[in-house]
């Protein structure tokens, strides 16, 4: 069985890895080069287009940026479908609106391709340690076909229902924590200023209802987390530029539905205003800094950052 | 050793009852008669005013809605102050702001007593129980003379550290609380609209990263969690009336203190727009109805309510 | 000299309308066929696509309610550019994002068409009455060739720099519009709260630095001001929902330039709020009434919704 | 006739003067001496205390900071209300919140002094000049007695209704001025980012329905009104955090009488937000600033600030 797989940046490169190593034969196509050349050497084909990757593939894989890349791969000149053979199902892993994917996928259809969408969590570690999490929309029947393949690359392999669904859990996800975690740090701000310890008003928060991921493991104020991103700096982690994306996924698709959104909207404003300031590169929990006197209140503990746009 | 109870509302006098049950003696007070009553067919003792029941006390606990009562009991005319022996402690249980409480317990400390603020949570049906959960504002000294008194009518007694740090424990995770309940509202509410079952995202959700006790023990979509008000038509639990009182506390904190909170504000903004249109009494999840169409969208579940003023 | 007119809605049949008045041939294109007919006993000449209509004008225009319908118009099958003679412009008066126009108008340019921007305010009265304001964007050969046929159309001509830029000037001055109705609303909403007469509240900011057209002109109070559509049962007027898109396209705008928008989203929010709940055909100063109670506040002048929707 | 006249800060001590020129008596306090000094060598009498300058007086003005200052001046040791001769009325020009007003006028009236609420906008400019605008709360009998005083301090005295209405006046007039400010900020950067002219986009604007005196007069973005604090480096004119203390005060206003004010809660939570980076002492226009990039927008002709605070 071959795997065509497109798509070779910082998340589909470890992907691909893993499929490698669990002892799939894979035809490979990105735009970059280097990309190809890496994978190529731990034994994927290369393929100069979309078109080439998925000549013979019993699966198509695709990892992108943005609903108008995916659109390109499949839909473009030299694209997905115009050279898949039927019957072969196509999964995009990449992080879209639901609308589109819904849309690609009834063209896929209608030449007798089955579509689903399967974006992740974990970001580029879980890529690498394939422990990602993966949340699919597809019918029962492709959901059964493509999961064993899936597991080569993640852990938790999650059936959302229909096409589109894994893109509504995976917005709808992200604007719950986007949102909890400026919750949580205009706690600590506001706590930590009122005088309470920062770690005694963590643990009581994490005892009570106010409980959430965004406190407990990933905790915005340096210190009370050893492994969370606000104890090294902001760095690393999952950037502000990325929780903005996400977040203008939800209520682009809340706009669409005509349904309300008015903390995501704010929330997506707040980072907006934060990577504007030059935090776009820094884990999204650095929002803390922005509800705090950047002369006065910085934590004592933090490192320094080594960037000049950093206010 | 007796102990002066000043305060029988509806969380006052169940903890009141639970120290007679734990055979402390209690001078009681209370403006409204029939309250004082109950008590006292209990056993305890009644008294006219505040001065009358902390007379002979050992130990004087308030249970009150507002700063303006707390203030008016201790200080006011035939108040606490006016009357209390010195060195014995006070402990104000009642939800107010940390400035309000630290001065009046420089006041207190000037006569030579001790003041603690003793905030809780847990709700009408904890007071009744006694489970209800202390968050502590003492000195160290004071918090180890007051933790067994207050283990009779509470199971979890917290040191936040100096006094004043019981209110901003209590303030600050109730931010969060009233935050992340709009979140999970807003993103149960997008979810379901794009199409995904609410149980499974909700399953998604509580499994990720977005995970947070709004979701996962007090669910506001109907028939997700059976215990939630969400599956009783938002009848019981905590209203949105004392989650508006609990958030102007913080942005009011937030105020003086100059610190921002954008997300707090807007939280308090929409539960009072919600309450502005009936819904003060109902559960705080209910919420999630102010972000759902009010002829298309309402959760077929749900029990109809019996008031005319709810949309 | 014959003028193309595509998209004969509510807006542009009585914009054809004055043209035909003006002493311009048109021939004319919609998919409703009786809204062309209706031109067509008015002297225009019936087309079966737009590229039927477009093939022998002097100059093209297009009125059309989103970016899609615009897209396919000029792009899509039997569309504009595909029959066009080289040279001829084409004013397009649609209200849609910048990056849309300017998209288009690259495509337009490469086979030898200037294309403007040139989108209206002043509404259906404004249109009927041949008074409209047109914002438009074109170099400046291009305006001063457009600017007299627009003049049968409308009063105001203004100029707002190259193609995209009338786009840019009306999504600005809505964004404005938009979010000083709900400062304007929830200022006359908190004053008769607090016991000032609604009157002398409103010639007190039109006199102060309050004042501004959602005052003076347009107050949401009812009895403010005899013509605004608060003093008519918010009928009439400028949309909830055409509101709401406007605002989509500035948030949308902001998002692609990474622009924060923090006021503009919450305005969009609440106005989506308020449209959920059965409004989005009332004038847009209604939403002061999402702002008022209900069941206390409602003005007594006020003439009744006949609508079962609206709370 | 003698005018006592309590509160010299930079605002009462132009205004008294005024007085003086105008030919009243008059018997002046503040706590700073100096204040008191600069005011004697121009004629009025110093007093220790409120008590010693109401002694007798005919009629009392107080122009304090905050409501606590009112209330002390009033009510404390050596208070006014201690010493007023019976039937003397009070005029105060604080901006505090309705409430307290309305509490100080009712314990006035009880002993016989009818007390008056006169805010004033118009800033340290127009107390110099004369030329500030009074917005008055007080029975029409009083107003017309005080109206010939205020006329040597201002130009416009303006009857709000019964005491109380001043303060909600003034109150509602700048919460519409804070949040339009923030209105026309986000437009025009996000016109200029865009590619509109900035001049272009501010005249298209002040001829449309986002007219408004924050785009006419006082427009945040450099050079476009040459009187304005955006031309002149956000320097003078009403700082950020006068226009917090403002906003604080409506949304105070609002949580007590249980009325919503997103858009005003949020743009208080924005000048908080700019406040903390710093700018708390430059003009509120310059909130623009928090809504461009730093590195990237910064408006070419704008003056460098000379402060180490500002991002």
């Amino acid at each position: 069985m071959e795997i065509a797989f497109i798509g070779l940046g910082n998340m589909g490169a470890p992907m691909a890895l893993n499929l490698l190593k669990a002892g799939h034969a894979l035809a490979v196509h990105d735009l970059n080069g280097q990309a190809v050349e890496r994978l190529v050497t731990e034994g994927a084909r290369p393929c100069q287009s979309p078109a080439e990757a998925v000549g013979n593939a019993d699966l198509v894989l695709t990892m992108l940026p943005a609903p108008q890349h995916v659109d390109k791969v499949l839909t473009g000149d030299q694209g997905v479908l115009g050279a898949i053979r039927r019957g072969v199902p196509i999964v995009d892993c990449s992080t879209i609106d639901p609308a589109s994917v819904r849309r690609l996928a009834e063209l896929a259809l209608a030449q007798g391709n089955d579509l689903a969408d399967a974006p992740v969590s974990g970001g580029t570690a879980g890529a690498a340690a394939g422990t990602l999490t993966f949340m699919v929309g597809a019918p029962a029947g492709l959901f059964a076909r493509i999961e064993p393949i899936l597991q080569g690359m993640g852990r938790r392999i999650v059936h959302c229902g229909d096409v589109g669904n894994g893109q509504v859990a995976k917005i709808c996800n992200n604007l719950v924590l986007g949102i909890s975690m400026i919750a949580v740090s205009e706690a600590m701000a506001l706590g930590v200023k009122e005088g309470i310890d920062a770690k005694v008003l963590a643990d009581i928060i994490n005892a009570s209802s106010g409980r959430c991921w965004s406190s407990e493991v990933y905790n915005p104020y340096p210190g009370i987390v050893e492994t969370a991103p606000a104890s090294h700096g902001y760095q690393g982690g999952f950037g502000v530029d990325l929780m903005l994306k996400d977040l203008g996924l939800a209520t682009e698709a809340a706009r669409q539905g005509k349904q309300p959104l008015p903390m995501g909207a704010l929330a997506q404003q707040l980072y907006q205003v934060w990577s504007q300031r030059g935090a776009g590169h820094l884990d999204f929990s650095s929002i803390i800094q922005l509800l705090s006197n950047p002369n006065v209140d910085k934590p004592r503990s933090i490192t320094p950052l080594n960037t000049t746009h950093t206010p």
